[in-house]
């Protein structure tokens, strides 16, 4: 424990759920029972997929705009009770009707009190960018009794610049809700993983990337939930084929603010930014 | 292959051996033994460790200017040489002491027309930071028969910003000298070949990295030696305990051309800069 930072441990849960696009009642009931079991279990973080309720494989713009729902709508109101009873901080993904009855791939974060957070996905993969306005905000760092917490969404995680933006922001903790469509995983760690793995060792930040399972209109899932460590060794990670998956970590969020690697060394000191100036923005 | 990228394919070579500072004559032979296998065995792209005629563990900046040359010296020499006979391209990290009189951690590529490019490490390790005088340039992107090649070395790897500039100055392989020091290696991968991985993933290119092995003056390397493909996955890498290892990887660097992940989508197509502006600078 890093003596500069006494935050308490907490066990981060990510609840790798199968999802059915066209059942909202379903889906969030799915995650509310996986949330849930996480809590019992122990946990005081949980981290949901991607658009939870709505499901991801729409056939058009405007199921998604019949599947969505504004920030706080139905998942808000299911969670926040949930984290209420269990005092629980909840990461869960969205697809969000915004006051601009624009589409948005959100994710809400929150805890009893209500939602803390909302972060819109900057990054948008393939047909997404067919039903979504991306998101142009950093995403928030919010502050919790366990460390500070911030949300990034599934394709974001390998904008290596996103990610480093969000570590040099001060996360502890990156909450990643994630749909990672891919075939049935191959030999060793999913290269999504290894984003993800790179992306907390390059910030010394913990990652909590929560995948799905099952299939879906033709759609398979990676299943490659993991929580991630400063180090970037993954403290727990769903094996291949694992379907549905309660993953729990005990995590010190505290380790993330010693960002140093040797005595003369850290991840955010050694950047040399005034190299990087007008070049990584072109 | 890429309809657009007609390039041969190539065998990719690095060369992970062991030195000792202060042995300058016995470090060259030993780097110049070990690509000639390679060269014997078909490879045409050459990479070697970072600083390897020197040795790495200075006791002071004395003694790594007592050990350093010119972008001309000695090391250019025996390689240009060497390139002539085998038609290869070599890249090779020494300790430059440059027409200033500063000592760099630079690192050369090379064929047998001569010096191609001189790169000076930008991110200095550790005890680096007492010996030699960082760079302030991007590597140069070099053009040859199997495509566009670029030099970094060693902890450079570890700076997203830096890996991707390189990406976006349109190297097709990256080729990376490195002296990664470590305890003998745990389970799985090193986290140094993670960062390889992510690095080539994250921008759909090739990286090279040839570290060293044995032990000098209580230092011990992590020997993880890798040629990472496009697709984030090794085509080869050097076992734990491997100890001194030439390691071939066949490669069609023309692949890296692709930058696509989807029909909707390219690494570096989807990177929002006007996100990033004023940010990463800072």
């Amino acid at each position: 424990m890093s003596t500069t930072s006494p935050l308490p441990e907490v066990d981060v849960a990510v609840c790798q759920v199968a999802l059915a696009v066209g059942d909202p009642d379903g889906n969030l009931a799915r995650g509310l029972a996986a949330a849930e079991d996480a809590a019992r279990r122990g946990a005081r973080i949980v981290v949901l997929p991607e658009l939870l309720r709505s499901g991801y494989v729409f056939v058009s713009a405007q199921e998604a705009e019949d599947l969505a729902e504004p920030a706080d709508g139905p998942t808000a109101a299911a969670f926040t009770d949930l984290a209420r009873r269990y005092d629980l901080v909840v990461a869960v993904g969205f697809a969000e009707l915004d006051a601009d009855r624009s589409l948005r791939n959100s994710a809400l974060l929150l805890d009893g009190s209500g939602i803390r957070t909302v972060y819109r996905k900057a990054h948008l993969w393939d047909g997404e960018k067919d039903v979504f306005v991306p998101g142009d905000e950093l995403p928030e760092v919010v502050a919790t009794p366990w460390g500070r917490l911030a949300l990034a969404v599934c394709y974001d995680l390998g904008f290596v610049e996103w990610m480093r933006l969000i570590g040099l922001a001060g996360a502890d903790l990156v909450c990643a809700p994630t749909n990672w469509p891919g075939p049935p995983r191959g030999e060793g760690r999913p290269m999504e993983v290894v984003h993800v793995q790179a992306a907390a060792s390059a910030n010394r930040m913990f990652v909590a990337a929560c995948d799905r399972t099952g299939a879906e209109r033709g759609v398979t899932w990676v299943g490659g939930s993991a929580v991630v460590g400063p180090d970037g060794r993954p403290f727990v990670e769903a094996p291949a084929g694992a379907g549905e998956h309660v993953l729990l970590a005990r995590c010190r969020l505290g380790l993330a603010r010693e960002k140093s690697t040797s005595a003369r060394n850290g991840v955010h000191a050694d950047r040399r930014p005034e190299l990087y100036a007008g070049l990584l923005t072109r």
